[in-house]
């Protein structure tokens, strides 16, 4: 039986073969994938992003518990390094998280390492496709708040929640913009803390501003964007339709836990209703077509140079000023595209 | 006469139309830019970058004025929207970068919009390379520290000063790691606020661990980056021979500049002397050479799929499942690539 048939059939051992397959870039494993694809689009997919420290994984490991109540199952990709779900965290956390172990119902999968260009972002989605065959309802990335990495990461996710802290006047700030222009939903956890209700009033203002920044941006897009459009891989503004609702959480005790799932499901219902869904998925779809179009164009470029030994004569040339860099693509590309 | 040519008689309207050209890929400007290949190399690229509000383009003016007392012609690319040289700031900073309109001996182009894909990087490179090739001795790129973008921007600099001001405790660490990592030189600007040693003694610590975190990065990249060599974009390690010194200023009064400017010719010097130079503008080439590739080859592609409407057809098919990504990147790969 072929991987991606026992992947449909619940096989677990088969899901950690491909995913490690995938992210390995074998022979073959783009092609397994390619035989889920018929069986994906059903797993709603939500981001949780923050700070480290904010407590997300607490946050998550709620969510799952949460979710399970509900009867649906759940898939979880884990790009925080600092996640007890990728490994790098506190005993307790660990043991926590063993409560889903031996649940069924519950597929975790870390990714800690980073690739090349772009490469967290394509196992994320790889991971996150596999899961989604695999039949499961909700699917969980979870990832730290920085770098852009993180950015396109988030963006995956149907819904996107943002957690925040108390006590850090800064923080709010410090969250990445891009992150901020995305947020369905914001958790202030930890929200027995001190400034909870400052925090609150702080994204507020925030969300307040964003408004005016997404407006802002969406009219420079319209001015500069047209002649890039098939390959614009930067992301979408949020919509002005949904005003992101604020959740005070006490992860630790659960406390807010059920009331950020309503919120996720009413962002959910929202989207399906308005079309907002839609247009995510045909945004998260060109994405992923144009990443690996973009990594294949890259493997058979390098291989069209003669490897790195090639690609660095290339740099010694242009470096020497015995070619310029124009020259030196041309006669690549002449290599590699047809005429 | 060519374009290129007028650009080597220091036609400064010559260079201002190819820069132009070259930002709205206008058929012939990247040959024109070929031309200029073999009068580049000659310039030192000085990186100065930090927060809004740090006063970074204050020192950029007061870093010309340095270089011009000392014989030296001077160039700058100024990527920073909030910078006064790209427009968004108070008339004050206006009215004094002023004083360079004038003179013959200065060129200064700012960027500011963002295209597609790696585009502002990309305009950046181009515009030294410009710069360069007119015989500018020194080459300052001047850009706020925050995003990807601005990482591989800065990452043209034989040298980077990173700019800080005190009374901002979690400034420091707000600071993109990424930027903190490639500093070559710190400066801790409007050192006469309150808080300017506890800021100098803050970054003294942020270098020791930087130290050890570069060691690290540089074991994992022994370890996991070998099969990606030759494509990986990623911005290489500090080295470890080079103590980034911590210069205290006061840009607003001239005060600490000559000192900073001793700083950067001394890092200058080392580079030379240790073969750094050499290593980081191979860098900087492959990266190049990589970046115009990529650049050229989503055009091809973008042609190939019959434009953006080729594009949309394909997410549609994979949206309704009609298709997967794998074979419509494969069928495209087809029509695009030598067999």
């Amino acid at each position: 039986m072929e991987l991606a048939d026992r992947v449909l059939a619940g096989d677990v051992r088969a899901v950690a073969r491909l995913m490690r397959d995938l992210d390995d870039d074998i022979p073959g494993s783009r092609e397994e994938l390619a035989r889920l694809h018929a069986r994906t689009g059903h797993a709603r997919v939500v981001g949780v992003t923050g700070n480290p420290g904010s407590g997300k994984s607490t946050l998550t490991n709620e969510l799952i518990r949460a979710h399970r109540a509900a009867g649906r199952t759940v898939g979880v990709v884990a790009v925080d390094p600092s996640s007890p779900f990728s490994g790098g965290a506190i005993l307790g956390d660990r043991i926590r998280m063993m409560e889903h172990a031996t649940d069924e119902g519950v597929f975790i999968r870390s990714l800690a390492t980073r690739g090349a260009l772009g490469g967290l972002s394509r196992s994320t989605s790889d991971v996150v496709a596999v899961l989604d065959a695999m039949g499961k309802d909700v699917i969980i990335v979870e990832t730290v708040g920085v770098g852009q990495d993180e950015v396109d990461i988030i963006r995956l996710a149907d819904t996107v929640v943002v957690v925040c802290v108390p006590g850090l006047g800064d923080e709010v700030q410090a969250i990445k913009a891009g992150i901020m222009e995305i947020a369905d939903v914001f958790v202030v956890n930890k929200a027995d803390r001190e400034g909870a209700d400052r925090t609150v009033r702080e994204l507020e203002m925030m969300l307040h501003l964003r408004d005016q920044a997404v407006a802002r941006a969406q009219a420079e897009r319209m001015a500069h964007g047209h002649h890039a459009a098939g390959m614009d891989l930067a992301p979408a503004a949020a919509s002005l339709d949904w005003e992101p609702p604020i959740i005070k959480t006490v992860a630790q005790r659960g406390e807010g836990v059920a009331a950020l799932l309503t919120q996720v499901d009413r962002h959910h219902a929202h989207m399906e209703a308005t079309g907002g869904l839609l247009a995510r998925r045909q945004a998260r779809a060109r994405r992923g077509l144009l990443a690996l179009l973009q990594h294949e164009l890259m493997r058979a470029a390098l291989h069209a140079a003669g490897g790195d030994a090639g690609v660095t004569a290339m740099v010694g040339r242009v470096l020497h000023r015995q070619s310029d860099p124009q020259s030196e693509v041309a006669a690549w590309l002449g290599r590699l595209l047809r005429p």
